[in-house]
């Protein structure tokens, strides 16, 4: 999508270097930085730097090729292996992209492996453009189909960021957003600030802003008392792990944007490529739940004065739990917008939808 | 409650000076400020250098009573009325005590007002401190009642601060936690943050530490996932307007974590003296919901090398709206922790209950 007129994706190749935007000095600075060997791969996706369940896949597909550049022996790429995808627990993606290039290579000789492991990440790559377009589409008519029948702005709340910084391009709640805009559908989005570490605030209204999306920041506190007013049409959220039933692991908080939806008769979307379902985990209580560092709570990044540091908002010896997601149950989830069409929440239509 | 051992309330008369605690400066720094004429107190109630509906009555009274030691004449009583009263619109409190002085000296000589306004000001004062202890007493007895059964550590969550720092002495939602603690209930306290103004890390927090009650910060996004996982037994909330039908009216947030304590089966108490009841509106959609400024999500107070200040946590130009209360409707409402006992959240129990 459109960074200051220019269009970038969100992981490139170029001259065989792997080049990443530093989500983590998003806004305030627009950073590229090179990943070149493994451990940089590692600590971009623990570090956050990149980060969203499709992007970590790609992310990690690409390390593992890079790794395997370096030695293509199959103790190495298991060794390899076994540190990406233990980078961050939650996101089904990381597992299902480095399982689709051990699956093929450890098949194929060794000095086949490296341009069979970067021909299968770029097409990862390939394909998770073209799915969230698929998303995008799906979810525009959802949209379009409200504004026939509301003709007026349509107002849309998500949480956390959901958009082409969380995938390769368009992204998956954000793309039928910015598919609306772009065919002069008026949106308007209520974007969830998103605690600790302010994805909405700092992320999503950057994407809204570049594409000229009218938005509003709000508290996570806030969006209940917007549905009750009827001040929101739809909700629209991603998705990191959606389970074999329907249920929906996202960012902490959306289980509470989805139950006040519920109770307040407006539809919850949710939009994500098939890559991020968990055919296996059958009860989303066994779904690892990432605890991240109380320093998320405690401290936060400001700017003063052009600068940009680290600050203490509250007395950094306080006790703080800092679990990085929720799930939601399927019977809270109006539909699932995904790249195969909109479906209901459940094993039967999961199953029906399924193409990988 | 106990600072540093010492015994302090939120609000006192020292050589007919009114001394408050600043507020805003808490837990950095602790303040104690003379509020000496009329523009003091608005400012402080404006501002929140006192906050929480039943501190503000409170401040409020005093207010006034100050206004008129300068001039008894009804014409300037009116004045500073008008003044006090639309310092912040949504807490009834503000109302209520003015409404009691009101009434009372504009029947008096104008000589006599003076100290009839300062002995009606310290009544309420006193009687605060009372209804605080009586609804301690009440929900201790509640949170005791689960400990017979559990015979295990109680966990309560609460949003925002609605703790002695919210009244003058012992606070609502936090004064059965302290009788329970004092009593050797063991209790753990979920301190939801509370953006944008984070009471709770900020204020809550402050107050459990002092008082020597175990706690954790958690995110406002976290409290659903953790009664989804079976980690609250009880939430316990304050008020800063209740209907008539029992609806609550409190900080921007609330009505999250009472539908999300209703999916789960929670109790979910709101505790409250009987001043905080709005008896004249009926429908909740009726309550003023104060906007306040949008610069209390973009910028937050933080330390860094000891020093507090204000810095920019996400663009200044960024869009923001910001509600700072929200209504429960009753019917996620277990039951009112009041002065007069804990009843049902309804008109019937409400007017049986009444003796103002």
């Amino acid at each position: 999508m459109k960074v200051s007129k220019k269009h970038f994706s969100t992981l490139w190749l170029e001259n065989d270097t792997v080049k990443i935007i530093d989500q983590t000095k998003l806004p305030f600075e627009f950073v590229v930085k090179d990943l070149k060997k493994l451990s940089d791969f590692c600590i971009a996706i623990k570090d956050m730097k990149v980060r969203g369940a499709p992007l970590i896949g790609i992310t990690a597909a690409f390390g593992l090729a890079v790794s395997i550049r370096k030695n293509p022996s199959i103790d190495s790429i298991k060794k390899s292996y076994h540190k990406l995808v233990n980078t961050r627990p939650t996101a089904i993606n990381l597992k299902w992209a480095l399982d689709i290039i051990m699956d093929d290579i450890k098949k194929i000789p060794e000095k086949k492996r490296i341009d069979r492991s970067f021909e299968i990440a770029k097409n990862l790559r390939d394909d998770d453009i073209i799915n969230c377009m698929k998303i995008g589409i799906n979810g525009y008519k959802i949209i379009r189909d409200i504004y026939k029948r509301k003709k007026k702005i349509i107002n849309i709340l998500t949480h956390c960021n959901a958009g082409w910084l969380a995938t390769i391009d368009w992204g998956t709640a954000l793309a039928p957003i910015f598919f609306a805009n772009r065919n002069g559908i008026p949106v308007h989005v209520w974007v969830d600030e998103t605690r600790p570490r302010n994805q909405g605030a700092l992320l999503t209204a950057w994407e809204l802003k570049n594409e000229n999306v009218p938005y509003t920041i709000i508290v996570d506190n806030a969006g209940g008392h917007l549905m009750q007013n009827k001040k929101v049409d739809l909700c629209l959220v991603g998705s990191d792990r959606t389970t074999f039933n329907g249920d929906v692991c996202n960012k902490i908080g959306t289980y509470l944007k989805a139950i006040s939806a519920f109770d307040n008769k407006i539809p919850f979307y949710v939009a994500l490529p098939f890559s991020t379902i968990d055919l296996k985990t059958k009860s989303f209580s066994k779904i690892p739940i990432e605890e991240r560092d109380g320093k998320e709570l405690t401290h936060t990044k400001f700017k003063k004065k052009g600068k940009v540091s680290l600050g203490e908002i509250y007395p950094k010896r306080s006790n703080t739990f800092n679990p990085a997601f929720d799930v939601t149950p399927s019977k809270f989830v109006t539909r699932l917008i995904t790249e195969n069409g909109v479906i209901k929440p459940n094993k039967f239509e999961i199953l029906k939808h399924i193409t990988r």
